[in-house]
């Protein structure tokens, strides 16, 4: 039997509850994973809240991100041996799968390596935050060298994670956040400008920090009416990759700035790479890379005990973390 | 000496005044053509309003289209011969060249052989509509059978040239008015389905038009508040290609809704095409064919005479033609 976190129906962190479960063999294709921490991820908050994008079927089982050791292996599954150490990238449904558990059954497309040398809550906050960030800046945005990349939310933990990406290829980045009381800490992960979001004069805040040539890269969560002032000050042939909707008004594009500058405006999701076998396979060595060097280091904020699942939730609810949310088993 | 068309102030209309020019043998690069028709633009109007991305330095020629016989040929232009039947493709700044002329300077990369069958008239209304409409659609968007397209403001030249490029490759196509008098000239050119733009109800409208799928491609010179009911019509990875802003005020986008469909909002301009050359030879090429076999033909509303090119300039402005104003001379 595994205690396995599941819940019965919609509503707050105290529906999160533990079930002893009988977990099924790993059928064709899935390893058996024994969980040794999992990342917490705002996918599960509105899952668990009947607010994501794919509705709870009950009990429904929910996590996209685990860290742990090989315990079975299924039918076709052979890249991994009993004893590896691997962890899971959100490239499922919480419909097939959950990673809330002390054993799991995870899709092989999902699972990778450890590198030597990442403890199990490094790996458990890996892939959500540098998949997303890699998929945007790299995969599609090309970002290079002198280049610049505007980063909204650039506390939360995949703003984080952009801000490392960048870094790594040797682009210049610009946090913004809303408070300065986090610019310390935006600086030690290798932020060079940090301003903002609702600056009302955020466009020359951005001029003034690219040397009036405008950031070629913007890559946000936010949105909203503050989203202009960033389009305001973006570079000819710049992309603005809006991956959430934290504020969810409508974005005022203005129109003469994204013409007269071929920019563009794109809706961008993690599953656009994870669905991709190509894409994930280019995530994955690119991120491992980054890992192994150091370049990548996953910014953790707590580490919850599993009993305290709930309370990781209420904390992540809560919004003042800087980083990933983990728990530990 | 030859009569050409400047200005000499910024102005309406009337500004427009006949200079004889002695104009200059074609240089290296150049062919120098005796005009025979040419076609009048909005960018044209803008430039000599004071409107338009360059400013003139007086006296400032103008004219981005224009069709006649070569009649000189610069050191490296040997591709044409005097005699040949040519047009001129918008690939150049009034900076430097302008064919409100008897006799104009062209260079060799922005000029294009007539195909047989095709006027003077025709061919000089050709490249500014089915250049700006072949980019978006094709080289950018790959639109093909079984693809829907929106086309915003339907019944302008470049609206029109959309119909039929999309059309060409078996997509089918929403065109989008201001009124319905226009339905049956949209029909004529070949729409599927003829819709009011700023029908509060324009979003279900194209849904029933598309069987519930949304359109893949929209390519629309306005804009504005309306632009919102057409995006939330868009189907899964679709591309709306803003070409114009027709109406300048912020286009407000729903952004759960460009987030879950991974929808992309593109400022897009003809020159994309037209200053690449590889792109600008494939432009040439996919319009040839299509003037050759009759699937693209431009939809002309008037010709003017050369010495009432003033007149043709207010009749723009009042803007009640369907498709292309030309001039003969």
């Amino acid at each position: 039997m595994s205690k396995v976190v599941r819940f019965h129906q919609i509503g707050g962190p105290e529906v999160l509850q533990f079930d002893d479960v009988e977990v099924a063999a790993p059928q064709a294709g899935e390893v058996q994973i024994r969980v040794k921490a999992l990342g917490i991820n705002r996918a599960e908050v509105m899952y668990r809240t009947g607010q994501y994008v794919i509705d709870p079927v009950f009990p429904a089982k929910l996590g996209y991100e685990a860290s742990g050791e090989v315990i079975a292996v299924g039918a076709g599954a052979n890249a991994f041996s009993v004893g590896d150490a691997v962890s899971v990238i959100p490239a499922f449904s919480f419909a097939e799968y959950g990673m809330y558990g002390e054993v799991v059954n995870a899709p092989v497309h999902a699972v990778a390596r450890n590198p030597a040398g990442v403890t199990h809550e490094e790996a458990a906050a890996t892939w959500m935050m540098f998949v997303t960030a890699y998929g945007a800046l790299i995969n599609y945005g090309k970002l290079k060298s002198g280049d610049t990349v505007v980063i909204g939310a650039a506390t939360s933990s995949v703003g984080l994670a952009a801000i490392q990406v960048a870094n790594m290829v040797g682009a210049r980045t610009i946090a913004l956040t809303r408070s300065k009381e986090k610019e310390r800490t935006l600086r030690e992960v290798g932020a060079d400008h940090v301003l903002l979001g609702d600056d009302p004069n955020l466009t020359d805040a951005i001029l003034r920090a690219t040397d009036s040539s405008g950031a070629r890269v913007v890559f946000d969560p936010v949105g909203g009416p503050n989203a202009r002032n960033i389009i305001r000050a973006m570079s000819h042939d710049g992309i603005y990759y809006q991956y959430g909707a934290l504020d969810s008004r409508d974005i005022p594009v203005p129109v003469m700035e994204i013409l007269t500058k071929h920019i563009v405006i794109q809706g961008y999701e993690l599953f656009e790479i994870t669905t991709d076998p190509d894409k994930l396979e280019q995530a994955k060595a690119f991120i491992s890379e980054g890992l192994a060097s150091k370049a990548l280091r996953p910014v953790i904020d707590r580490v919850f005990r599993f009993d305290d699942i709930a309370e990781a939730h209420r904390y992540m609810e809560a919004g003042n973390q800087i980083g990933k949310i983990v728990v530990a088993l």
